[in-house]
């Protein structure tokens, strides 16, 4: 069985199969946005797919971290830090990568136990 | 059990274990041909790996792909949407990469149910 | 039940889950060490982290490679190559991608089955 959650003709924003469920890339709605405010609103879409999803955060497996400019980094874990739940931090990756829109700072998928 | 499928001394181009199957970074037989084509051959390959290992396009859980050029991403997305099984979208993400032959327009992992 | 293995506030270097380990990004210790002594470095990490999950290689599914130098692919790839057990090879995908240590030569993230 396959749940796929907030889907149009490209993509689901989470997919939810085989025990896991695997969040689409997620980034700000406001590209214009601070890296900081970017971040802050992409771990919020994640929290909100996952418990769509009928999972947590808590459960989180892993997370890929994108970041157009690298030396965001930093700044872009300050704000992840103090989102992760202490005792629950997933396995993570973290890369320099151009995204779709040149604006945006930052852009995570992440996967979670169902 | 897990099962491999076209393996070389590198890599498998699809392996099936724990439910799932995941496909290998598939690139266009022809690095030369133009985007669309390339975007086609991709795709196509996909496809056929995902049946081989006893499973289809339709049960697609997240696909990642990979532009040398994100200028790509429009014309990319016309070939993609298009292959897409109404209603089957898979999680997806899309980033600027370079990839290991410099003409090499667009690579794409898979992963979907088994 | 998930299991999280070396665990700080910001990631775990694995994540046992739903039948899979989930291996965090691994770089080397020496930032300013030779390619291949990184590559090296890097997949002892990777078989260290799989086997303190209670698996091992020869159980890989996925590998993502990341260079800061996509030139260093060959490079890596006899390190590499030379590290896969014969007929265990993991579905695999090497992209181009700048690290958060600029000195860095070689990232990789891992699946295998639990």
């Amino acid at each position: 069985m396959i749940e796929r959650i907030k889907q149009n003709s490209r993509m689901s924003m989470a997919v939810k199969a085989g025990g896991m469920v695997h969040v689409a890339g997620q980034v700000a709605d406001d590209p214009k946005a601070p890296l900081e405010d970017q971040t802050r609103s992409v771990l919020a879409k994640i929290e909100a797919l996952l418990e769509e999803a009928g999972t947590s955060k808590d459960r989180l497996v892993a997370v890929n971290v994108f970041l157009p400019n690298i030396s965001d980094f930093d700044a872009m874990n300050a704000v992840y830090d103090a989102w992760i739940v202490p005792g629950a931090a997933p396995a993570r990756a973290c890369v320099e990568a151009r995204l779709a829109d040149p604006d945006l700072r930052v852009e995570m998928t992440a996967v979670a136990l169902a």
